[in-house]
């Protein structure tokens, strides 16, 4: 639906306090009258965004996971390219419609905060299940939590999305994967020489 | 001064496009008409808020990473407490304002932008002196890089406060707190056995 498209496009750009709805039926070429045939409120309208955010990515994340032609850990680098490609598409402008309300939480109906914590712990889950085929193939260290590594990657990756854009390029995303793939990768890490867990 | 202060409370919390001069006039009880007194515009005010706010957490980073009577590591600690006290102090409510301004750039003046990245370098400068410190007192690896992973960790450190503030809680800061301390000791992470970086 239109709307939502628009609606998706000008969130992961600017905020949801800093924009009207006027501005996203003018993106979307809909009149203003015919806004409250669809939503009954502004708020309405953010869940309907976050739920249809949440879908893409959600189908976005599959994909990448689910290329059985690559390696797990190379399936995890064919997400880290698309959203690189992704943000990229956009001079860098447009980032994380999840991160993006996250950081507005304090202006936000608060009908927003579950299902905004709902979306990440559900993209936690998707990524700990690639890191466990990893580790499977013995691409991650036998002992190493991968649910908590998933948590850690989500929390940082956020962190990576706002830097992007804050600096218009995609040197943090960069950066923020290569860190978190040397610290999935024991005696590969930073530069270190490869040393056995077993020695 | 009054201003500054309130402007920084609110904007910690809120962001700089939801919010209007005259909310942070009230909150500073400063009458309507004596902001361009002091102010040319809201752009030169935010900007001023930027510094005064990169000058207060610039003392809060020397005051933690000076503290002779602790083994470096632990001043990383000394900061990690810092930063979780600050947030439960406001209830989770206050973030980090150079993270919500950083995610807002979509809709901010371009001349925030410098100013924004310069102050996340200058974090990651004293973060990086702290890390050098710690690696020559051997509680980091030899031959790791302290400027890049001290660029991981605020990269990363804005997605835990964003995170923080999302959950209303300290989840996001102990957990990206912990896999980063684990990134830094080789041998010590996730629940590893020691393994010497010489066998």
């Amino acid at each position: 639906m239109v709307l939502i498209r628009a609606g998706v496009a000008v969130l992961t750009e600017k905020g949801f306090s800093a924009v009207g709805i006027e501005e996203i039926l003018s993106a979307a070429g809909v009149p203003k009258g015919s806004f409250y045939h669809y939503f009954a409120s502004k708020e309405a309208f953010g869940l309907a965004l976050i739920d249809a955010y949440a879908d893409y990515f959600t189908r976005k994340l599959d994909r990448c996971f689910s290329d059985e032609s690559r390696l797990p850990l190379d399936r995890l680098r064919g997400f880290f390219d698309d959203a690189r490609d992704g943000m990229a598409r956009f001079g860098y402008r447009r980032g994380c419609l999840v991160g993006n309300l996250g950081q507005e939480m304090g202006t936000l109906p608060e009908s927003f905060r579950d299902r905004l914590s709902a979306t990440l712990r559900d993209w936690e889950e998707r990524t700990a299940g690639c890191l466990s085929a990893a580790q499977a193939a013995g691409q991650v260290a036998p002992g190493a939590d991968c649910a908590a590594l998933a948590r850690f990657f989500w929390i940082g990756w956020e962190g990576a999305v706002l830097r992007a854009k804050l600096e218009r390029g995609p040197a943090a995303l960069d950066d923020f994967a290569t860190g978190f793939l040397a610290l999935l990768q024991p005696g590969s890490e930073r530069g270190k020489p490869p040393c056995s867990r077993h020695c």
